[in-house]
């Protein structure tokens, strides 16, 4: 115990940390996480049995324990450029802003806007995302060091042009060697084949295959926009989620993002498949797609529904507590119905569904999980009263409610404190501000 | 100066302030409050020549000022009700759980549900708000305590009972009475008639006319739900705004919450009446109203738009920040327009407008304005990058970014403390659960 008796040192990980008094489903008890990262024991009297062994003990009385965050669809590097470009049209947003800006991206950039991003869904709650983007390998490094987990996929675009497909190969085969040699549990490569109008129909079928081939999760977007439905209508003569299918890209690997002018038909083909589908409320709001997510119709298609923020410079933050509320609050807005996607589901949609979707355990807090518990403050004004802690956490808090992040048994954040938190704010805003000026030069 | 030294001697008030190196508009200028609480100078050498006249220094370097924030309709005492009932039908939710526990509501409930709601509102960067509920003497009396400015009513329901019409009649005389013996310029009170289908024509007509002779506001639900102006179209010919036009309750005098179901003749009818309209985007979606403000209608006609929470049970946070980005995606989504409502309009919506619609000023930052003024962390993750200070506040940033609150010159928060918070909690938390126990005994 003598290493470890250092506060500082609970940052480090690979010690045995007891959870003393801490709300847990409505109960009070103690949970007690081994050296190496799993819930070992989890009881009313846990405390007396393990309290000589722990090599931390965390005072948990006046919090409640949830299972870490799970954010199934961001960019998270994207958060550089969070505020840039607002209230614009589409087209001339990715123009005009966002794709000469991308043009200037380096691996630095992306290494310092991973580190804010993981920083923000640290401090927000989350543990474990899903993204895609560019220069992946320096956002590994990044993730890496944050102790999170994630499933990171390069983001594959070929627009029917061979050339750019077999580069668009060799940069995802690369990724996937890069993270296997990290040889690091938490981090996952995927295939990201960015989506049905992006894609040609032999990169699908290529990137359904690689996914069967290394048994790693497909991640792609899916009929955000009513215009790439009908697109793909007119050129496909089916629907995208038809046309995925066809290319075998529909299965349990698959995260299926958006997902909002689906109709009844293709829930039905992604619930059937086993598909994962990540709903990202405030981005489909922001970017006025004019159609929520089905949540029904997939529910009762059996399809596992998810959550996630999409990037920053959509949406504009990480904060997947607030996620929750817009999505129990859209869903029964455009649906008309009051009763739609009540704050349990809601809780679950962030947390157990989220880890089934990226292979990371059941996502709930029992024994023999891995150690991926927040600590929400149980003080302060959203959490007062507490008639129903699950409606504060889904409808009154927002992220800055957690106090305390553990993921697979390491403490990322400790009384709202992650260590380096300054250097990353520092250095992101130079890297940012810097990528605006080579891009202002041209 | 001698008299103010030490520090927790800011939240007393009638001390001069200087608030030192803070980011106003994209300047760094210096902010000097006279000690009768209004900004008397403001510019980029106000530290040279005020230092030495301030009783108190902010150093504000790294931190954002802006007008404090304005939220134009909520319940403030029903947020002891946060989270008592979610995710239910409207008719049983009203009948089932709020209307039997607000059966057994006291004035002492009132006082500390309206306690916690200004501890909520302070901490999220509010500084006045437009309230309506029941015994608003205890209202006013902590609304009083915490330095806040608001507009108080009664909530006016006769469903054309006389009798019941007479004594609302003498309800509201007696709060604006009280309120006037209070004699704070802080607080002023105003005829609160509930909706024109729970309020009769001859109510209206008294509400209007008192409004007038006192010169006191007039707050009031409107087309709420698609069903009130049914019903109001089925027993008056006429929709629910000309109905209130014929009984003189349009006026710039009145503050009307909801409007989700307005046509456009009805907008302009607002307008060309000087109407000042609260936004209520969060409520709207969680009780799945189905149709959001037609804003762009409202801004065409001239009339004020602004916005509130509404109050906690059907929110479930008085969170404006919050509540902004709410607004802007909402109208973005639901209008199927990916330009409307910019930040810049959003964050006007939540201040300026609010101010003018309550009757406190401009709600500018500029000399001779009253000292309402919130200072916004620029250091931590959803303010960096610093691309757009007005879109990092609108989208990214929640009310916890919020450090320093300043009311007619007082201190209310200071480094996110606010004077009494435990005391605050523990006895709004202690009366809500009291409430529901004698709710249940029934």
């Amino acid at each position: 115990m003598n290493e470890y008796k250092e506060y500082s040192d609970i940052y480090r990980g690979g010690a045995s940390i007891l959870i003393a008094g801490v709300l847990l489903n409505g109960k009070t008890v103690d949970i007690f996480i081994s050296a190496d990262g799993k819930i070992e024991d989890l009881s009313e009297n846990t405390r007396t049995v393990h309290r000589s062994d722990a090599e931390f003990i965390i005072d948990a009385s006046g919090k409640i324990a949830l299972p870490g965050l799970v954010n199934t669809h961001t960019h998270a590097a994207m958060t550089l450029l969070r505020g840039y470009a607002d209230d614009m049209h589409l087209h001339e947003w990715l123009t005009e802003k966002i794709w000469p800006l991308e043009a200037h991206l380096t691996g630095e950039d992306v290494y310092w806007g991973t580190k804010l991003a993981c920083l923000e869904m640290i401090k927000s709650g989350t543990v474990a995302f899903n993204d895609m983007y560019f220069f992946m390998e320096d956002a590994a490094r990044a993730v890496d060091e944050t102790g999170m987990k994630a499933v990171l996929s390069h983001g594959f675009i070929d627009f029917g042009n061979e050339e750019k497909r077999d580069s668009e190969i060799a940069s995802t085969k690369k990724l996937i060697s890069y993270i296997k040699s990290m040889n690091n549990p938490r981090i996952k490569g995927a295939v990201g084949p960015h989506a049905p109008y992006t894609v040609s129909k032999d990169a699908l079928e290529w990137c359904s295959a690689y996914s069967e081939e290394e048994d790693i999760k497909l991640h792609i977007h899916l009929s955000e926009t009513e215009k790439e439905v009908n697109d793909c209508i007119n050129e496909h003569a089916m629907r995208p989620a038809e046309l995925l299918d066809k290319c075998n890209c529909l299965s349990s690997r698959t995260i299926a993002a958006h997902c909002c002018w689906l109709d009844e038909k293709e829930c039905r083909i992604l619930g059937k498949k086993g598909v994962h589908v990540s709903h990202n409320p405030a981005s489909n709001m922001k970017l006025a797609v004019n159609r929520a997510m089905p949540y029904q119709w997939l529910k009762d298609a059996g399809a596992n529904v998810t959550l996630g923020t999409d990037g920053c410079s959509s949406n504009n933050n990480l904060d997947l507590s607030e996620e929750m509320k817009t999505a129990a609050l859209l869903q029964k807005f455009y649906w008309n119905s009051d009763t739609l996607l009540p704050a349990g589901e809601t809780l679950a949609m962030a947390t157990s569904a989220g880890k089934k979707a990226l292979g990371f355990g059941n996502g709930r807090i029992e024994q023999g999980e891995a150690a991926d518990i927040i600590l929400i403050d149980r003080n302060c004004a959203c959490m007062t009263p507490l008639h129903n802690p699950v409606s504060n956490v889904v409808y009154s808090c927002n992220g800055n409610a957690v106090n305390t992040v553990i993921c697979d048994g390491r403490v990322l954040m400790s009384e709202r404190e992650v260590p380096g938190e300054e250097e990353i704010l520092s250095r992101a805003e130079m890297v940012a501000e810097s990528l605006v000026g080579r891009a202002k030069e041209e």
